[in-house]
């Protein structure tokens, strides 16, 4: 049987190069790996985006930007969380299983917590929602960077309180798989991040690309001086894009000399735009096409919610609530 | 337009004289104030009760209780809570505006944690549901007992809580209605309660009962001997029942002397057995056709669904996950 992957995806705004490699280009690889399912986590949103219109729109617009970057209907299920309320019914049993200290001890909250976010009750729970998302489709894998493996380690302790509990393996055991993520810098050098200001966006054309990649942070080196390309954003941010032989050819750029960030930041724009301009392409028609969108989503919902009530009955019942 | 009244209803075992005339008597009258809707607890069970077969049986056994008691399906709406799943969606968009200072400060979790009761996540986040309980039917009025105003209270803050955050009139402010409750002591003097273990069922009935109400614990005056019915437990069992003449009789019986406790106790083992007799006959005929207190519970869900279903559509929109 082949294996059921799960991904979450965040409805948070705009997607850009961190985004895209640090994350989206290995989530999307894995539909041809098992059997993918995508959900929009508009539940989870929830905890801070607080103005329907927003939301609505983040949600809708990360299923266009997920479907334009190449997700594809026919191989994956793509779906809004919120239209599987099962998952806070799960959310709900499996809380009755689990101790306060297990969320007491997540690294997330304890986070927030120290960043001064107001902590709200959600933001506190919210790893008992993303255990009921997993163990609802009774995923097998789930592709995760470093910091989100405390959450499905979280998963497989309360699918095992669960099962133990009513002595019935109501859920299957689900895996980290921890993604192999590139290391993005942003524009200013720091870890390519919305909070900073410092990201170019993978939708992003013209002038207003042209402007981010030209505005790129550099030291003061002299055109005709070696530079480091080790230590230099441009490069770095080129890897992500260029072959073998052409990373090769800006090193040895660099390394002789004569060779200005101003013509290196122009490379790499070419680059940039060209590797998403078929992507762009395709997310102007999708925006154009939004009943196709809905579309998509409302079937991927339907087959979501055929696993999500199958696995609740079973809860259900093993709990005695049915 | 009528007022709708909401209650819940534990189905936590056996119902004793306590639960009656300190609870379901007053419950019982609002049937004929309002649209009274009174759901089983189930959901809320499972923070204790972690068997199915128990808490399947419970469950019915409640609503045998209650229709046994005098609930009439004529007049009120009577269903399971698991029935109407859309309260736990409802309870995780409240703990998304929630913050943790309410739960942290309610009474009902520090006492539990003080008794030492390992808490689980559920016991905590306990009040967010049960505010989704009550605003999910629109609900006006919710009789309590004193220790139980807080969670009305709270159930006001997060009506207004998310009402504010999406400047929506979502919900109806509900107020709590104190019971007037009569203090029950138990046949040992405490409390009536089945923690204490001195209760008297009120279907029991035949030498179980007489067992029971003839081991009232008693002081050792002698028979001849003039005695204070106002300290005295079988003379405060039977105010509970008596007329104000029976009540006067033996009031004087005791303060005379010559009235001994055995004799006082035969004299309220009979009027339970009459207070309870159609009441256990009733429940004798309903025990024998459970299809129709499964029929009641589950035209009870349709109805509540039907309410439920309207406010969570418009919370839904209000917050923009629909």
């Amino acid at each position: 049987m082949q294996k059921r992957i799960l991904s979450g995806i965040q409805p948070s705004g705009k997607l850009h190069l961190g985004n895209y490699f640090g994350a989206i280009h290995q989530h999307l690889a894995f539909q041809d790996q098992g059997e993918a399912f995508y959900f929009i986590a508009n539940y989870h949103a929830l905890t801070t985006v607080q103005n329907a219109l927003q939301l609505r729109e983040l949600t809708i617009d990360v299923a266009i930007d997920y479907l334009a970057l190449g997700l594809s209907p026919e191989k994956a299920t793509l779906f809004r969380q919120s239209d599987i309320p099962e998952v806070t019914e799960l959310a709900w049993l499996l809380s009755t299983v689990t101790g306060m200290g297990l969320l007491e001890r997540a690294h997330s909250y304890k986070d927030k917590v120290a960043k001064g976010i107001l902590p709200k009750v959600g933001l506190f729970t919210y790893p008992v929602l993303m255990a009921a998302d997993i163990l609802i489709y009774q995923s097998n894998i789930v592709p995760v960077g470093a910091d989100q493996v405390q959450h499905i380690e979280m998963t497989q302790d309360m699918a095992g309180y669960f099962n133990t509990t009513y002595s019935k393996e109501v859920f299957t055991r689900p895996e980290p798989q921890l993604n192999e993520t590139a290391k993005v810098p942003g524009i200013d050098g720091q870890k390519m991040s919305k909070s900073y200001g410092n990201t170019i966006e993978i939708f992003a054309e013209g002038n207003a690309l042209k402007k981010v990649v030209m505005g790129i942070v550099t030291d003061s080196t002299p055109v005709e001086a070696p530079k480091d390309p080790d230590t230099n954003v441009v490069f770095q941010l080129y890897t992500l894009f260029a072959t073998t032989e052409e990373k090769q050819e800006m090193r040895d750029k660099f390394l002789a000399g004569g060779y200005g960030y101003g013509e290196a930041k122009k490379t790499l724009l070419k680059k940039i735009d060209e590797y998403f301009a078929p992507f762009r392409l395709r997310r102007k028609e999708l925006v154009n096409d939004k009943a196709y969108v809905e579309e998509v989503l409302r079937k991927g919902a339907i087959r979501a919610r055929e696993e999500a009530s199958k696995t609740l009955k079973s809860a259900r019942l093993a709990c005695g609530i049915d």
